[in-house]
């Protein structure tokens, strides 16, 4: 298990930023210590790998994929939240970044299917199977009965998500962290008890009203980069943090040995997921709360920190703010405002070129 | 592996036949010889045991209820034609039981849940999720998922079957033959080749349409009778073969080690499931002709044989051409005629009456 309060230490970031994939042992570059003069971005497709949560991460996308539409994006997504209800499988996050870029996501709610009924969690209820705290539609059950009969089979999760984006073309590569079972859990103390829970069950079943005391990434010592994973940070042109939890979801997927490492060695652009010092959506504040970390677009930097952040892009209502202590907290990250409210695809996208722009100019 | 042309032979049918429980080794009856003068059918609550099949089985034991509502009634039921589909485990025969019993059914068409919705099926057929020849609805997928999650759980089918029970209270205590994995496969020779396949790829997916060679309940021999089931046979006031189809329904359950020889000491009395030369229902014709029997009332009984059958109720309309069998073919066996057709619960009962009054007869 791995406590979530602190990133791992990122030590091996490179002062000089190229724009390109890394240089790798076994290259001919990397044999002759010779930069090879590969194709720039303009000549070939760009390549953009994201760490991602759930909606927040996936409404990024959606402007990304507006923004850079011949760009190769491929999205790293978090697994820590998956849970196993009524025997199934279920993996929110990865589902809410497939359903948005494939058109099936409910908009209103932000996750889970447009056009939902409700037919097979009402009669799991009159069966008295539990629990009644996760609601699941029957177009999203799908999903998961399909998804749950790939693993039962041996397929690993990566090859099973690439088979259920068959469906849904979301227009980016969408790899789970990692094929081995991590869990996120929290530990919590509160008229039962000091104990520790399953994250759904304090995020949607405690609304995230008991005060977290600290987050676990259960299993992630022991897991592996799902196949794919490493070889799409080592080869993107920069890697994205979008404005997804920086604790449950970009923490969480940081904390499988080897991520973090190979995104230190990256170019990497984050968009802030706090504006004016509260979350856009969902309880961030709960999460950072746990960790020590104010709500704030600048401390929320600072807990990335400049050996995994280079660029940061904050709302313009904190630009002050954040100025105010770019000099020091922030000392060694580029921080651009803007409005980064993402209320439509168009604007979404806005704030998706702002970040291309970042990275490219980090880069030279 | 069992094959289903011939029924486990008979040898210890006693001749006297009795109403009441079975004398077992250990009673003190069995012990002193005696016959305990134990409580009449008439002070206590009549005990009556049925080997089942799906609708056949379930509009029976929907009249017998009513015939006999103070009976205890316990229905073994069929799992041969138990299938995973979608990873889910599907008890088509038990959950038409429980469904109809409990008022859930879909009357129309006699299996699955009334008032169906078809999200989930749709949805995975959307991803490419076979197969695509077994609809089920949404209600019932529930079920699916219900039992598959308890069976993941470690738990056996008899005490899952029990559970989902508890939701529809069907009025009897459903057991299944076995908690082992016995599936029933059909032999059959078409374009494909000769092969085996699973029997609800021959009965649901080729309509019976290709001629079964022959049957064969796969996995019967190590399998056992699951806990309860000779104890409901031996403790029964007489066992009853409801119209059921007599090969791939009553005949797997007495292809279970066990079964058909602790029927054999019972009073048995059968529905026939053929009127006038054709099945009632369902394609049992095409089971009979892969067995070498014909489809007549009497050549059903004949197949049981005097050896598990005592009494077997026609339809008015055989009367005659059982009559003129009956000497030779289905000596040992008494026949009465009725009508049979159960066009309703009440005509149903009636049937179910004349079950038990035949029973009671022949016991004494």
């Amino acid at each position: 298990m791995i406590k979530l309060d602190r990133l791992p230490v990122m030590t091996g970031k490179s002062a000089r930023k190229s724009w390109g994939p890394s240089l790798r042992a076994g290259t001919r570059a990397a044999r002759t210590g010779r930069r090879l003069p590969g194709p720039g971005w303009q000549t070939r497709r760009m390549r953009i790998t994201l760490l991602a949560g759930g909606v927040g991460g996936a409404r990024f996308l959606r402007g990304l994929r507006m923004a850079a539409p011949d760009a190769e994006i491929t999205v790293i997504g978090n697994t820590g939240d998956d849970i196993m209800l009524f025997g199934l499988h279920v993996c929110p996050d990865l589902d809410t970044v497939m359903y948005t870029l494939g058109g099936g996501i409910s908009e209103e709610q932000g996750w889970g299917r447009a056009d939902e009924t409700y037919a097979v969690q009402s009669e799991l209820t009159a069966y008295g199977a539990g629990p009644d705290w996760f609601r699941l539609g029957d177009r999203d059950f799908a999903t998961h009965i399909a998804r749950t009969s790939m693993l039962s089979a041996g397929l690993p999760l990566s090859v099973v998500t690439r088979q259920l984006c068959e469906r849904w073309r979301p227009g980016v590569r969408l790899l789970p962290m990692t094929d081995d079972d991590v869990q996120t859990h929290v530990e919590i103390d509160d008229e039962a008890g000091r104990r520790t829970v399953h994250f759904q069950e304090w995020w949607v079943r405690l609304h995230a009203k008991v005060p977290a005391l600290s987050f676990i990434a259960s299993g992630a010592e022991q897991a592996a980069p799902a196949p794919g994973v490493l070889q799409a940070i080592a080869d993107a042109d920069f890697v994205v943090l979008p404005p997804s939890n920086p604790v449950v979801s970009i923490g969480v997927i940081l904390a499988i040995p080897g991520i973090a490492e190979a995104v230190g060695t990256k170019t990497v652009v984050g968009v802030s997921p706090v504006i004016g010092g509260a979350p856009v959506r969902g309880m961030a504040d709960a999460c950072l709360a746990a960790i020590g970390v104010k709500t704030s677009a600048a401390a929320v930097a600072a807990h990335y920190g400049p050996g995994l952040l280079d660029g940061w892009l904050v709302d313009s209502s904190d630009a002050s703010a954040v100025a105010a202590v770019e000099a020091t907290e922030l000392a060694g990250i580029a921080v651009r405002a803007l409005p980064l409210l993402m209320t439509d695809v168009a604007t979404t996208a806005t704030i998706a070129r702002a970040a291309i722009d970042l990275a490219a100019e980090l880069a030279r």
